[in-house]
């Protein structure tokens, strides 16, 4: 029996919206690891905290506030270093990731170093893509419509040409480009119908209309949600 | 105290990626109501029916096999009062959802008639996108990348024109279009970037090549996750 690295979807925050799986899975795992910032708690790690046994061994990924380049590799080579090492041992590793693991998610960059060396298994999670529309109570994408998830740090010019003529489509990674993608969705006449949520199902969650957002208390973990017919279920 | 109608995200397809949220609800629910086929089971509640503790009042929701039109209004004319009804008489209803209730599911058109009259909560699950993801062991984006999902039935220079500068896509309900998808995914020349997934994390799940798929035998319930650059994690 080879150990095995499972990348564990916990879901966008609310712990309740964990799968049966991942908990079992992050229940039974010795080693639990987690991204985490520099200094501070991990926002994965406190999702799952109610549900943890205890006694388990921890490793705390934890990035440089400030990263010149992208992703921070010297990270990803330690971690590779540390979870391989237990991999090695006969000890499974399970990698908490907020939301999906293979949405946007850092869990990638691991998966990418390990999957060669090591057993790896993927449980998916609810995605922030769907809890935002939950929460918003605004259905994302129907039909045939064309559904478009697009990072905010993209340049202003392509945000434009990518959002000028869709049908539906989430902005991820709002944070700090909020005033640049409220600029772009106003030109293009979109403003009115976009929707902007920050930390979907956690007790923090907000939601705003796009004029009410103050753009600099923006954080990562927003999205803006749009439908061109207003909602997706009208024709 | 008014009823509430719970949209409950069910998961892909195995019994253990439903949420505790979901499981919680569903079985405190009076009233459970699910989308089935004309005859036969409902794919929705067979995820559920190991969770499921009896006793609770079902109704189906029976799409006609062959539908003119596109939603069949007049089944959700009857859902909407055979549903209204038992809000009225104060039972919550849960609605069972394939996947999440607001990526294209079928949920939507629910939530458009009841909404207005009645308390409603969407409770979001995991996806058939990120499900999907995990089962093929490939990413659906990172960084950077723009993520579109296409329906299937869409014309084919529609899709060709959709896909052509993609960074990542999923062609979702490629069913009986899979010829078609094929065809433009290798005149794109992105055909071997593509990966076939059908029933993602059932135990008839089947992952093929696309060049491996037998095109009259495909099902609703299949998709194609493409990636340019092979795997997402990399430049």
């Amino acid at each position: 029996m080879t150990a095995c690295l499972y990348g564990l979807g916990v879901g966008p925050g609310d712990p309740e919206l964990i799968t049966l799986k991942a908990l079992r899975l992050l229940q039974a795992a010795p080693v639990l690891a987690y991204p985490a910032p520099e200094t501070g708690d991990s926002l994965a790690r406190e999702i799952v905290a109610g549900h943890l046994p205890g006694g388990q061994i921890e490793v705390a990924i934890r990035m440089p506030m400030v990263v010149s380049r992208f992703p921070a590799q010297e990270i990803y080579d330690w971690a590779e270093g540390e979870l391989g090492r237990h991999l090695e041992e006969g000890r499974d590793v399970a990698v908490l990731c907020e939301g999906d693991p293979f949405f946007y998610g850092s869990f990638m960059y691991l998966f990418g170093r390990l999957a060669e060396r090591f057993p790896v298994e993927v449980v998916p999670g609810v995605s922030s893509l769907t809890a935002c529309a939950a929460s918003l109570g605004a259905p994302l994408a129907a039909r045939n419509d064309v559904l478009i998830v697009v990072p905010a740090p993209l340049p202003e010019a392509e945000l434009a040409a990518r959002l000028a003529k869709v049908e539906a489509a989430a902005i991820i990674k709002v944070g700090r480009h909020f005033e640049k993608v409220r600029r772009v969705l106003t030109e293009l006449g979109l403003a009115d119908r976009a929707r902007y949520v920050e930390r979907a199902t956690m007790v923090t969650q907000k939601i705003l209309p796009l004029e009410a957002v103050e753009s600099d208390d923006v954080p990562y973990f927003s999205m803006i949600l749009l439908h061109r017919r207003g909602e997706a279920w009208q024709r």
